[in-house]
């Protein structure tokens, strides 16, 4: 019999992913149509395009073994360089207009390590991070696990609500909280869960109202892009870097993995230097650097071309299906149901919120009968924090069309009508 | 002008890495010979097998697209399978009777992030890690980043000072501070900064030691076995986990960095459970899995005998040049300049001992002459804790036989001798 294990504070924080229960549920029934995993689809990975860049690069003996060497903690300099062209691309800004360098982006594993580490140099327990509500939920999780207080903003049509983190801000202000505020995180393009995005103007007005309430110390802007890329129409938004010219108040994290490959674990990430230095720190204890091989590989791909390529057939293959999946919801969820839901124009999700009287949560009718009936989606009271009575919405659910053979999508969304309609 | 960045206090207490001037003083002389680095020889990184690997798994549709996928927070299954396999051998000792599955065995990026985890579940400000002095710099960095108390116990010929550690816990009981020793630390095999290892009989006794004093709050031990393999001659010694038998104290981190390749940034690590699952949540928020794409390239590396074949290729060769090192001082360093030296069975490091009165130090008259000369060394001063006295031995350094090329041993030494003989 073994003695007490003596856990850290935050350890005793740090609980298990929220949802792996619906992975355990996918494992057991292989049949399952999962609208529930956030997964990119397994059919559209470039494999033909990573062997084609990595017989380039290891047929050529000094570019593989600087592909198998460490490499800086800061990441290869030729990733930071081709990353921030690319950057300057997207916003269709250059560098020096956002006081960038190679030197302010940071390479990380995945963009989750660099949300980690930022939250790791920023919080202590007892700060306070605004994030809206609904919100993705790994990450407050994390928040969680560094000990922050989570207030949220709900989100509307045009992303997280900018005038309700201003009057929140104020209230903060006023009872002398304001120096507590650390953060503001926004997924703020096809948000997980909702697949919303922040409007321009939305974008503006947050940088301009934490501008404001800096004055004796920054709040930061964590802006969380990873689905950036996967836009299958409306306009092309420039993220809220380009409106902080001096490169004080932003930080925008962006991935490989949501519009090339998720197994390179590649992220990266333009943040004010004052921050990346200590950040830098502490990826130094973390790993002192990703891994470079993969880092490689992402560099040559956004050099040969082969990620515009990848990015192009991704955007065609889920455009298909985010228009299959909605046209099986017009089909099989009648108005007499009354769900609604949002029309995203990129990423992976569908939000529906349902009648205020059905509960969606894990342990309701409804998620029983669609287990039954053999589908899966993710209850929206994960994506939830408490509101200020410390309820949570349960009358809410995230659809993906992610990883989901096409084939399945209209079986899947006929089988989450019939279930909806067994509990009605 | 920009106001304040407030920093968490875990990020106040970070600092850069210690040897980062040693880098700079390198990129600024590319003629400097390079007896700092505690990197691989670029030389013998293997790119070819990597190449073939990488052509083998990229071929297959099947295994390209999981390699490209996300993979679990644990690890490639097959991965953790094979590192127990190859483990097993190591030990020479059944999987069953160290009561390991390959559900103990958590792949992450590089040995260093299992070590961060390790300490970032277990370590609140104030408790106490028991460490050897001189130690593993790095991870004495990351202890005092999490606000650990490291409590130092010498190194002697059979590694840490087995003895001294029985009765600092007793010290430690007497006073009432038992409960707060977390771990002990040890780099078991030709340890960073010195070369030694632990004697088989330092193993038993240190198992023995830390299961009786953890009879109320476990103690465990951190065996950090990166330099394992590279076993030049000497006997193959056990790590401690046979001796742990139902894997209750013992964490063993070991990688493939040192042996096949740093690019891949690939460690596996094998822990008791209930520690494992609080590792798993951390991880889980750090980044939800290392690299999918290196961990198949591992576990194709070791399945294919390429992993074994290069152990091999790296020991005939670090063989030679640790030869060709004590060689080069046998000749350079006479008996009258006073120094003495390690001569290590493996690793990539061979530990000098200066007169007392001769300082080696960062600012040291002797590190100014050996740049001036155009060779370079770690100075022991950063390998050391301060003792109680609050001293810090400064006649001691680093040699690595490592990166540097062959021919440049020789002479890199003959100038570090030169130096020492202008400052006697």
């Amino acid at each position: 019999m073994s003695s007490s294990l003596p856990l850290s504070a935050k350890a005793r924080r740090t609980g298990e992913q929220p949802i792996s229960f619906l992975m355990v549920a996918a494992i057991a029934n292989p049949k399952l149509i999962n609208l529930a995993a956030g997964l990119v689809d397994p059919q559209t990975l470039p494999v033909a395009a990573v062997r084609q860049i990595a017989e380039t690069l290891l047929s050529d003996p000094a570019r593989g073994r600087a592909a198998l060497q460490y490499d800086t903690t800061l990441g290869f300099t030729k990733l930071r360089k081709v990353a921030l062209a690319h950057l300057e691309e997207l916003e269709q800004t250059s560098a020096d207009q956002m006081s960038l360098t190679d030197r302010d982006i940071l390479i990380t594993t995945g963009s989750q390590q660099a949300l980690y580490l930022v939250g790791d140099v920023l919080i202590d327990p007892g700060d306070i991070v605004i994030a809206a509500n609904p919100c993705y939920f790994v990450y407050s999780g994390t928040l969680a696990s560094l000990g922050a207080t989570v207030l949220t903003v709900p989100m509307g049509p045009d992303g997280i609500d900018v005038p309700a983190i201003e009057r929140l801000l104020e209230k903060l202000k006023q009872s002398g909280r304001l120096e507590f505020v650390k953060m503001i995180y926004t997924t703020s393009y096809f948000q997980n869960p909702t697949g919303l995005s922040m409007s321009a103007e939305g974008r503006r007005k947050l940088v301009e109202v934490v501008r404001r309430y800096s004055k004796e110390r920054r709040i930061m802007i964590l802006e969380d892009a990873a689905y950036r890329e996967l836009r299958y129409d409306g306009p092309a938004l420039q993220s809220m870097k380009p409106l902080d010219d001096d490169n004080e108040f932003t930080i925008l994290t962006q991935t490989f993995s949501k519009p090339f490959a998720p197994g390179l674990r590649t992220g990266y990430t333009a943040m004010p230097a004052d921050l990346l230095e200590a950040v830098l720190h502490q990826k130094g204890n973390h790993d002192f650097g990703s891994a470079s091989l993969t880092q490689h590989i992402a560099a040559e791909a956004l050099t040969s071309g082969l990620y515009a390529k990848q990015v192009r057939t991704l955007c065609e293959n889920y455009r298909k299906k985010r228009d299959a999946m909605l046209a099986a919801m017009d089909k099989h969820l009648p108005a007499s149901l009354g769900a609604t839901w949002t029309r995203p124009h990129g990423g992976l999700y569908v939000w529906v919120t349902l009648p205020k009287t059905i509960d969606a949560g894990r342990e309701s009718a409804l998620f029983r009968q669609c287990i039954e009936r053999g589908v899966i989606y993710v209850p929206g009271e994960y994506s939830y924090q408490p509101d200020e009575f410390g309820i949570v919405a349960k009358n809410h659910l995230r659809l993906s069309f992610g990883q989901v053979d096409f084939n399945q999508i209209e079986p899947g969304i006929a089988r989450f009508g019939e279930a909806l309609r067994s509990i009605a």
